[in-house]
């Protein structure tokens, strides 16, 4: 005999895990919105947060709370669409679980259990933000953060970040690996997997030097090579995105989800950060590198590719669009997931040739103001001018 | 003869005062959130914000606006419920008001003047959120927040604080008693006085070592006893309720509602606050302590029991949930008045026999994501093994 709550919030979640997604009125021509989030915290399974027995919980009281769905990892197998959520109880730690949807926009409901990641790191405290690689040696990476205490500050805020590494064929079973180590840099947050060896090696995008952020040195999203990846090391980064001055990377950047291979040149979402009155302003934006040399950027188009628009704005960490997670469809769809401040997951829809074009044929920066007007009033004087010819 | 606009305000204030709440959608079993908030700006009296006389106010201009109404003491007297609401206006000073409703639900309205508290400390700029603690003494005690421009700091923003105490007993007549004097703490804020004396003393909450918030020294909620309210000194602070790394006090906790006495152990209703990259968030969090002794923690459940939800994470300080008072009615129902980013108050509800389930029956924070996981799986485990004896 279960609690009689336990079947009016089972009514409420079931009708929210058969709701139907649809399309958003927003319209720029590079992605299409959807209006409902795809996965929220009411969606967590009810045994994942109350105690159904009655004799024990005769309140029927939340035992284990979940606050927030987040910056989840995206694939794709046999067929169906699975996100590895961030998923963050009340106690403010965060973990992982596996959702998964037939179509990608709506449907998706969790498995059974969370992942039980291999307890390796005795200090590590939190991990967060998994990135799914599927790589061409046929194993499905997750690389993630694993943040600890850093024990040389005495402030209780102070953490050390690096980047864990697991591996899995089915999100089912994962094989825990030694954690990044890159020799110039002490921390590492935003990594990233290649999905194809690069000179023979396992190539990852980093953010070098993470505790100094400073215009000077290693001031953007890096890439570098280590040859095995059950105890990967990486010597050299290079700076692939730089962060600059008044632009939409000014504060902070890195490397979102992994990059998408087109004909022209591997397609990069990665997110820029500037500082405002009301704390930071997470955005997404693009690049792109040659698929002869992934390290060279060859189309870095200007300005943000998405910043938080409604209640996506709204939420723990207000004013953040987030992601970590991409599917690419066999018809060129592409559906990319993200986080509206830190609290819920939404998706967006878009397609190889969009995003080639967007990427390919938008402006550069210019760099400063007089010029982005001038550029703008070329745009207006051509269409000026093709609209007089049209009539 | 009145300004036609008045009679357009005071019909609108009129059907706002007397708007009905009703419970919201959010389940949790802890507690039920009220859909409205219970008090606002829009709920001052005119007359407080206007001059009514056209002849000196031809435009009905307001005169003295009201930014905001937060974070609000409560007390309930012969049968009526009694916000001590802290109000800021547009000149960001804040004073206190009683505002009255018969329910504790909806209702609520100011009485005719705000509370005036002698003026006995002349560098004293603010006054703010006023615990109410009915002592067995026989008066009621307001202890809240005196603020003071730090003249050692040159930077104009720097404030010292501490704790202002007055005394009543009908909440018309107010004595003004010295500020409480912490011999090894310089500043005090979030300072509740508990309803009983302990060892025949006043037992006060403080926060210790205000100043200095770093991990060795004072991190936490303290408590400390004073011999005489009219001059009361604390020598000595005990620490009850620990900051901890990567918890929901990473970066500050401190108490909130008076203590609620229970057959198990006081039940306290706490404050926790985490850094993000959008400032501060303040959630609440319950811990109890033991009938015995007061300054023995027994219970320690995990994580937050209120964050800010929905509406509630936008105002003047966004993502706040903060409460400074509670009310427990004689059938054991608990209204815990909490306000809403520091802009409006709201209600929400639960009973004594609640609270002690969640705060008894929560497990503690394990304090690692892996051990999260786990903790959360045994639950889940558990449950699936329940309704499998069910079918």
């Amino acid at each position: 005999m279960l609690h009689p709550q336990y079947y009016v919030e089972k009514a409420k979640q079931d009708k929210l895990l058969a709701r139907k997604n649809e399309k958003a009125d927003f319209y720029n021509g590079v992605f299409t919105r959807y209006k409902n989030p795809v996965v929220t915290r009411d969606m967590i399974p009810l045994d994942w947060r109350y105690d159904l027995n009655p004799e024990t919980n005769p309140y029927f009281i939340e035992r284990l709370g979940v606050n927030a769905t987040l910056n989840s990892g995206a694939i794709m197998l046999n067929g169906k669409y699975y996100l590895v959520v961030r998923i963050e109880g009340n106690d403010r730690k965060s973990f992982f679980g596996v959702a998964e949807s037939d179509n990608g926009i709506d449907g998706f409901h969790f498995w059974d259990y969370p992942i039980q990641l291999d307890d390796t790191c005795p200090d590590e405290t939190n991990v967060y933000d998994m990135r799914l690689t599927q790589h061409e040696d046929g194993w499905i990476y997750g690389v993630f953060c694993s943040e600890s205490k850093d024990k040389t500050n005495p402030d209780l805020s102070a953490a050390t970040a690096a980047a864990g590494i697991v591996r899995t064929k089915d999100l089912v079973t994962w094989e825990r690996l030694p954690n990044l180590v890159t020799k110039h840099s002490p921390q590492q947050r935003n990594v990233v997997l290649h999905p194809e060896f690069v000179d023979g090696k396992y190539a990852f995008y980093t953010r070098p030097m993470d505790s100094f952020i400073d215009t000077g040195s290693g001031g953007g999203i890096g890439f570098g090579l280590a040859d095995d990846i059950t105890h990967a090391v990486i010597d050299e980064e290079k700076i692939l995105s730089r962060r600059k001055y008044h632009q939409i990377t000014e504060a902070k950047n890195g490397e979102c989800t992994v990059p998408i291979k087109t004909d022209r040149g591997w397609l990069h979402i990665a997110h820029g950060v500037r500082n405002t009155a009301a704390g930071l302003r997470y955005v997404l934006y693009m690049y792109a590198t040659s698929l002869e040399d992934p390290s060279v950027v060859i189309a870095e188009p200007s300005g943000l590719l998405m910043g938080p628009r409604g209640w996506e704005r709204v939420g723990d960490v207000s004013n953040v669009l987030f992601a970590n997670g991409a599917v690419v469809k066999d018809d060129g769809t592409v559906l990319l997931y993200y986080a509206g401040s830190d609290t819920r997951m939404y998706v967006a829809e878009s397609t190889i040739d969009r995003l080639k074009d967007y990427v390919f044929n938008t402006p550069s920066d210019p760099g400063r103001s007089v010029l982005c007007v001038r550029q703008r009033c070329d745009l207006i004087r051509k269409n000026k001018e093709f609209m007089k010819n049209e009539k």
